[in-house]
């Protein structure tokens, strides 16, 4: 048993290692350039046995914020689309909302005049959205839109807006030993439906922000029953918080692309040994969106990357990624 | 790339079937007798490609209880036994509690009297223990007194105290692909500084119960202060909620030993397919302890194990594992 066992593990690392040298090929949607180039050096580095910033698979850990840095968040969080389309779909069952805000305006498809409510307006949205079920059957409202649901956009299903270059380097990180998670302000039980299938991260690496739950029987079958309060919110100072209560380490690199990953990155950067910090930015208004407002982009409220957090980047030795430069691809079916 | 790849997984799955043959053995601790029997048939069953019961990989979650089921709980849960430690570390600096409960009983070495103040004494001793400082000074404190503290029984240190064959148990489940975690009511932070090398379980997978946490600068530096606040309770019906909120996923298999397991294994045996749900019986007075108080065991409070638990146990097809009966060794230096 045991020498089968080393034999196993013997041949695991030399796989691991001829796999390395090809992974510098698997970065395909990358244009050569610093952001690649960043990120090829830091995997050799971690990754080369020996070296002092070697570092052991079992501490390569990667976060991945999603709105905006995995998948397009334009031109509203999708989560709030899908949101939006449960209003939609509830409306019969409540005639009250025709007179009731922030109903009354969404209904009436003024998305602007029910988000004047503010924080209450969007709290009020979520309770009656996501609220008021079982864990299951909110699964199956999930899965059920995320597989009939398309962007106002680019008339595709939202999973097909997933940045092609950001799959592939998920895919070069998990070849290279580490292990990759979502740190998301999103929803955890809005992304774990799809997240396994569509990034290749299992629910179990999914860290999200969340509503409480409560355990109770019901007709004899166990269910956990989605309260209408607050859990967690998973964003800014929240990131660290959620990765440390969540994960348990410390990232040794992180990806996000807003001023809520601020202080994921930072919190990333402050450990000891080799570190990859990395922002998206929204640079490219032809293939994607332009947004920002860092350089000059417009501020669309969504995904906010001040010129503030840019140049903290800069003097942090935080790489930003330019959509419009360092991506050949931004979206698998541009190819078709 | 891709048929290295192929060939790996090939390669990966001949010897995942290899390993499982050798497995039957991988039980060493383990006396032929129901529970065992119980464990390898299910194990069989569900990686039975083709089989009905097959699962897959990905999907075999099994969730283990950790005071009682995976590592020793009397005389009392060890983390208490740590608090108790600390409050005597920290006395000096606190000459107030030589006549303040529940410290003064504390002090004076009577822990009954001290824990006669009930939950807000012993949430005093949390706060006092466990609160004030960052979450790296608090996984430095648990790791030396890991290091050094030893159990007042058995002399040997606390991670020696954990049962042998639940550790072959964990290994024989991983080598048959699944994913093991701890599902405990005990500190999420105490237990994830020791837990990967005892156990094999990694920090991002354990599940416990949790103060909040506050992400701040201090001298330029972030850090994550552990508050005087409950964050959460995994216990009871907390751990299916804590199973949700971290793993996202049911698990296939569950392992306790008292009424605080209970919630744990209904929400596992609740799902469809196969099910495995044990719980440790501890009814042997001369190697460990007996007590329950299950078939007329006395009742220690400590790991509560009531007859109608038991009850409940054999009318759902849970299987219990007698100490006494089922493990031919309990502890690894009972060799020496």
């Amino acid at each position: 048993m045991k020498t089968l066992r080393n034999k196993f593990v013997l041949l695991a690392i030399t796989l691991v290692g001829l796999t390395t040298a090809y992974a510098q090929n698997s970065l395909p949607s990358w244009n050569d350039g610093p952001a690649k180039k960043a990120i090829t050096e830091f995997v050799a580095k971690v990754t080369k046995e020996g070296s002092s910033d070697f570092v052991p698979p079992e501490e390569r850990i990667a976060t991945f914020d999603n709105d905006g840095t995995l998948w397009c968040e334009q031109p509203l969080y999708f989560q709030l689309l899908f949101a939006l389309d449960r209003v939609k779909a509830l409306a019969p069952q409540h005639p009250e909302w025709k007179t009731k805000e922030p109903f009354a305006s969404l209904l009436k498809g003024d998305v602007k005049g029910a988000l004047a409510g503010g924080e209450h307006a969007m709290l009020e949205i979520i309770i009656v959205t996501h609220a008021g079920m079982t864990t299951a059957e909110f699964e199956t409202i999930v899965a059920d839109w995320i597989a009939t649901a398309k962007h106002p956009k680019f008339k595709r299903p939202y999973t097909e807006c997933v940045y092609q270059p950001m799959v592939e380097l998920l895919a070069y990180l998990r070849a290279n030993g580490f292990k990759t998670f979502i740190v998301s302000g999103g929803g955890i039980e809005f992304m774990r439906p799809w997240t396994e299938k569509v990034y290749g991260i299992p629910p179990e690496q999914v860290v999200g922000s969340s509503i409480k739950t409560k355990y109770e029987m019901r007709d004899g079958k166990p269910v956990l029953m989605r309260l209408p309060e607050m859990n967690f919110i998973d964003d800014n100072t929240g990131k660290p918080v959620g990765i440390n209560s969540y994960i348990g380490r410390r990232p040794i690199a992180a990806f996000g692309n807003s001023d809520g990953d601020q202080q994921m990155l930072e919190w990333t950067q402050a450990g000891d040994g080799a570190r990859l910090c990395m922002l998206v930015l929204h640079d490219d208004a032809k293939r994607e969106y332009a947004y920002g407002p860092a350089q000059g982009l417009p501020d669309t409220k969504v995904g906010t990357f001040p010129q503030a957090l840019y140049d903290k980047a800069k003097k942090q030795g935080w790489t930003v990624i330019s959509m419009k430069d360092d991506w050949k691809t931004i979206f698998a079916f541009e190819k078709n």
